[in-house]
């Protein structure tokens, strides 16, 4: 039975722009698993009532409803143990976890500053009046006051991600040898911002750059082909 | 043959504060290597100049040196693969980089600023030149300048701390159901304020206190026998 995921869209349908979205369509191509996304909007929340989130991502499996991308990661790898690994042992699941809860503080933080107003524009009708709201109130200022300044906020991005580039320069992912749920984490953040924003986040000749080019081929371009800006523009 | 390990010492002999030497005991220990310490102060370059490093940790086992906490960790698993890991594979390895790198960053930075002043009335005599003009050029600002708000600096060490809180709620550890090199990084910054500062760094309701407090425990009380003060004051 193939997993369903509802999947947070802009106006167009097919611009899905959800950093956690993101991680969970990476987890779901990496285990091997079919699925089919829903486009779903901020206010949509009737449609996914049932599953007891108010936003997404929430995949629904048979008759089993999980929400939360990382309860949804570590989900995936109990229900289907035969399949790839999103972690490899306990000690990486840990680890990960603590990267995720450091992208979202350390990395989402910045980025959401720098691109807000973007994404705003890109976001369906319906939903401008509850974006606005809530993340007026996440970042304590009008959305063209937070991000009036984009670029003061790509900067303390790219200074937040200086303890990453040794490990990529020493390994081709940041889970090792192959990408894992922590590679998709990191990934979910750039392809929020790629998804609605045509800036520029990082040079050719940052070790991360390589990376998002190895991130965007995976699995026949999956991420690449995906509604956004191109990334070396 | 026991593994030998400059360590730096204070005005005391046995005031042992190098975080990254924290990092290689706990190691050593944690691997079940007997080996023995040296005191060394920072102007003691000559006694290590063999090892073609200026600064501690170097351990000589047998004909090698080898320098440096994360070089060293790397080198432990690799000599000695029979005994227990440091990680659990090639995706710990480099998660565990990233937070290696991370502590630095986010941890050690604003804790050197709060424990800065404490840290070099500490000192041998014969190093407060040699620090004062280093850590003077690294901070931007005259010690006590840099050190002269301790609460601050404190207070951003605790929200730095903050995405490591859910994990250590859901583990033991940070690698998980049992402590390794990611634990081991962690607990270095904590010995490093300990041995040489009063200062409270975290409250007993905080998850990171009782997992300090398992840190402090390992190996009948390895880490808290040392020369320091206790962390409940």
């Amino acid at each position: 039975m193939t997993i369903k995921l509802y999947d947070l869209a802009g106006a167009e349908e097919d611009r899905r722009f959800s950093p956690y979205c993101w991680r969970v369509k990476m987890a779901l191509k990496h285990k091997g698993l079919a699925f089919d996304t829903v486009p779903w909007r901020f206010t949509e929340k009737d449609a996914i009532e049932f599953t007891g989130s108010t936003t997404v991502p929430v995949i629904v499996d048979g008759k089993r409803a999980v929400y939360d991308s990382w309860e949804i990661a570590l989900y995936l790898d109990e229900a289907y143990p035969s399949r790839p690994g999103l972690f490899d042992g306990s000690e990486s699941r840990a680890l990960s976890h603590f990267f995720s809860l450091w992208t979202v503080r350390n990395l989402h933080a910045p980025l959401l500053r720098a691109i807000v107003l973007d994404l705003y524009g890109q976001l369906h009708e319906k939903d401008r009046a509850y974006f606005r709201e809530s993340r007026e109130k996440r970042l304590g200022a009008p959305l063209e006051q937070a991000g009036g300044d984009p670029k003061k906020a790509l900067a303390e991005f790219h200074g937040a991600l200086e303890p990453l580039r040794p490990v990529l320069v020493q390994n081709t992912f940041v889970s090792g040898k192959g990408p894992g749920f922590a590679d998709y984490i990191l990934f979910g953040a750039f392809q929020w911002a790629r998804s609605v924003s045509p800036q520029r986040l990082l040079e050719p000749d940052d070790p991360l750059y390589a990376w998002r080019e190895r991130m965007l081929d995976l699995w026949d371009g999956y991420g690449r082909k995906a509604k956004g800006y191109p990334v070396g523009t």
